[in-house]
Formats: structure tokens, sequence, C-alpha cells
């Protein structure tokens, strides 16, 4: 069976480094933290060298199409944490529980459909019974560097 | 002792058939998800029959005494899933911890007031010890399908 | 070395009595609970004595540092929960997983920023192996009582 490395190479996929905040900004946090078999990943967004790959708010500047493309970068860098920490992407038992904060405009009311695009990439990647996972997608406000998606997720780890 | 169910019935209250988004609209998600001996269950909120029952922000289109309501049958529909996952609302050891969503107008901050309707829902039935749970009560600046109040939790699991 | 508590007291910090909300206000929850060797603690606020020590939006009525020094605060109200709830503040094993709700203005994207002021609190006082935990950091339309910061977080209790 194909690693999940294998099948990011399929898709034409390739794994960031894991990446703090952009230059200047210092954040006091780590990453990821695991507790027993757990690893907590912090919230993070569609950064793609270390800057802001799509900026404002879901329904204004920025489409649902372009929001979902957002949230599955995202998801590519939550995956190069989650390599940083475990080495292997194939250590993950499973995808436990997502929460998604999208940015959004007045009236913009399609949440869920932004957060598939994390979800739909981790289910490519991973198949149904370790990917699919529990989840809530809210709407915000305002999000750090005006980012419009953010996801933080909680994964399982093999023993 | 009364079994939950039983109390549910005393108290008039049906359990819902755990549903899951309005038609046409694919989400990519589970319900709920389990890891060890927690359960980790998905945003839900105020649908009946599949569709909202309450729509609109807290404090303009819905009024606070509706948003308790609001939160009292999302609470109904969290315990459906519950049901659906467990198979006995009495499998429920602890509820652990709570995270609710209140879709807010301008200058409305009573938050937790909202959320009490699902906490003394869930105390009235689980009683303090089992029932009562750490919680963040936060407002958004959107909720999917314009719902004006959704709630994730997570529930602990008997041996 | 020096305990938790004596490093508060050189920093000429003073823990608070854990404290519910204000008076008149209703919240059907628990400060904290416990899960296995986790305990999840509720969302909590800048409350001095009862009462919000700041109100309003981070970016108009709050300025960054007050609302850095807010975040603080709401770190001291924290420890005075685990206090409260493990005896000692030394037998908090880690820091796991913080979420912090910043209650935004228009335009403002520097919520990180604002939970360093919970952060470096924790680090320095439980150092950064045992203190530096994972994090998102999100916007908000509202907050209860209209604080500019609310934070909850898990941390992971000694055996």
């Amino acid at each position: 069976m194909a690693t999940v490395e294998e099948r990011l190479r399929d898709f034409g996929l390739t794994l960031p480094e894991a990446t703090g905040p952009p230059p200047g900004v210092r954040i006091s946090m780590r990453m990821a933290r695991r507790s027993g078999n757990l690893l907590y990943l912090s919230g993070n967004g569609p950064l793609r060298d270390g800057q802001p790959a799509y900026r404002g708010k879901v329904g204004r500047e920025v489409t649902l199409e372009e929001a979902y493309d957002a949230a599955k970068l995202t998801g590519l860098n939550l995956l190069g944490v989650i390599k940083a920490e475990l080495g292997d992407l194939d250590r993950v038992a499973a995808f436990v529980k997502t929460l998604g904060f999208v940015n959004s405009a007045p009236g913009f009311t399609q949440q869920p459909q932004v957060l598939n695009g994390f979800a739909d990439l981790i289910v490519d990647l991973y198949g149904e019974e370790r990917g699919l996972h529990a989840r809530s997608a809210v709407g915000m406000a305002a999000l750090p560097f005006d980012i419009p998606v953010e996801i933080e997720t909680i994964v399982e780890v093999a023993p």
C-alpha cells in the first residue's frame, strides 16, 4: 500500500518545511504539543514561504473557491508540522478533531464548504477510516495577518 | 435510578435522529470521533428535520430567550449523536468540555446566558456530577446556515 | 529550584482567588474539569475582584499593550483556577494547548501578539519545557461582558 508521502507525490503536492510566523513577528508558542498519544497542532494558515498566500475575508476579497484552496494549503502546512514532529506522516493513527476559523464577510455562511478543502485533502491522503474527523467550522471577525482561514487539529499518534 | 432516556421522556423531550447537513450541502466530516475514552463531537446547531429552526444573530433577529431554546435544541441534537455513537446515553461518564459559538449582533455580550440553554439541559438529564462541565462561550461574526448558535463538546465514555 | 509560587512572588505577582462570574449573572459551568491526566480550563478573562478590568475591542477601545496586559491578567486568573483544582501549581506537568479569543475591531490582525501576554507569563513561571504550548489566536465579533480577551487552556497533570 502506498505511503502518505507517496500519495502526496501522486497528487503532485509538496510538503512545505514547518515554518514559524512571518519575519518580524514574535509568537510565543509551539507549532505542536504532544500529550499521551494525542498531538495538538497550533492554528495554522495558508502561508507560503513564510508569507500569507491569501488575504482578506471570504465572501468579499476571497471567493469560496479560493478559500477552499487556502484551506488545502493550510492542510499542507499542518502536514509539514506533523512530519517535523513525528518524522513520518504514516505515524498518524487518526485525525480526531479539527476546528476551522473562517474570516467571514457579513452574510457569508458557507464555512463548512471552506473547511472541506482541508478535510478532502486529508481523506485523499489517509482514506476515510484514518482521515475523516469530527469538526467545527465557524465565522470570525478577524484573523492574524488577515488570512482567510486558520485551522487547528488534534491527531492520534500510532503506538 | 432513572436512566437518562427515561428522564428525557419525563421532561417531554424527544431524541432526534442523528442527522447530517441540510440537503444539497456536502460536508466532509464525521458527526463524532472517538479517541481512547474521549468522544469528540462535531459542532452542531439548532436543526430540526434537517433544517435550521432558528436563523440570524442573537441580539438582532434572535432574542436571548430564543437563543437559549436554540442552545437546548442543539443539545438534543448532540445527544442524538451520542446515542448513535454509543448506543446508550448512560454510557457517558462525564461531559468534559464544551465550546459554544454564538452568532452575535454588535453589542451583544450575553453569550454565557445563551449557552446555559445547553448546560441546563445536560445537568437536568445527567445531574451536576456527570453533567456540569468546563466551557467557553464566545461571539462570532457568522455561522453556517446563519444559525444563531453552534456547540461542540467532548464527553468521557464509561469503561 | 524555585517553585512556581515562589517565582510568582519574585515577579511581584499575586494569585487571585478563583472567582465565578460578575454578580447577578448565573453561568451553568465548572471553572475546570479533569479527564484522565488532562485538566480542561473554562474560558477565563481579565477580571479583577469579579469585575472586568478591561472592556472593549482591541484596536479601538483597547490598545495592543493593554490587551497584552489583559491576557497576562487572564493568565493569573487561570492559574488561580489551577491552584484551586490541584492545590499546587507545580502539579502541572505541561501546558498543552491554548485557544485565545480576541475581541477585535475591524482591521485588527495582531491576535497572536495579544496572546503572548498569556504565554510569556506561563513561560516565565514554568520555563519553556513545561510552559510553551500549542495555540490558536483568533478574532471575535464579541465576548462576554465586553472583555477584550478570553482564554481557555488544557494542562497535563503530573502523575
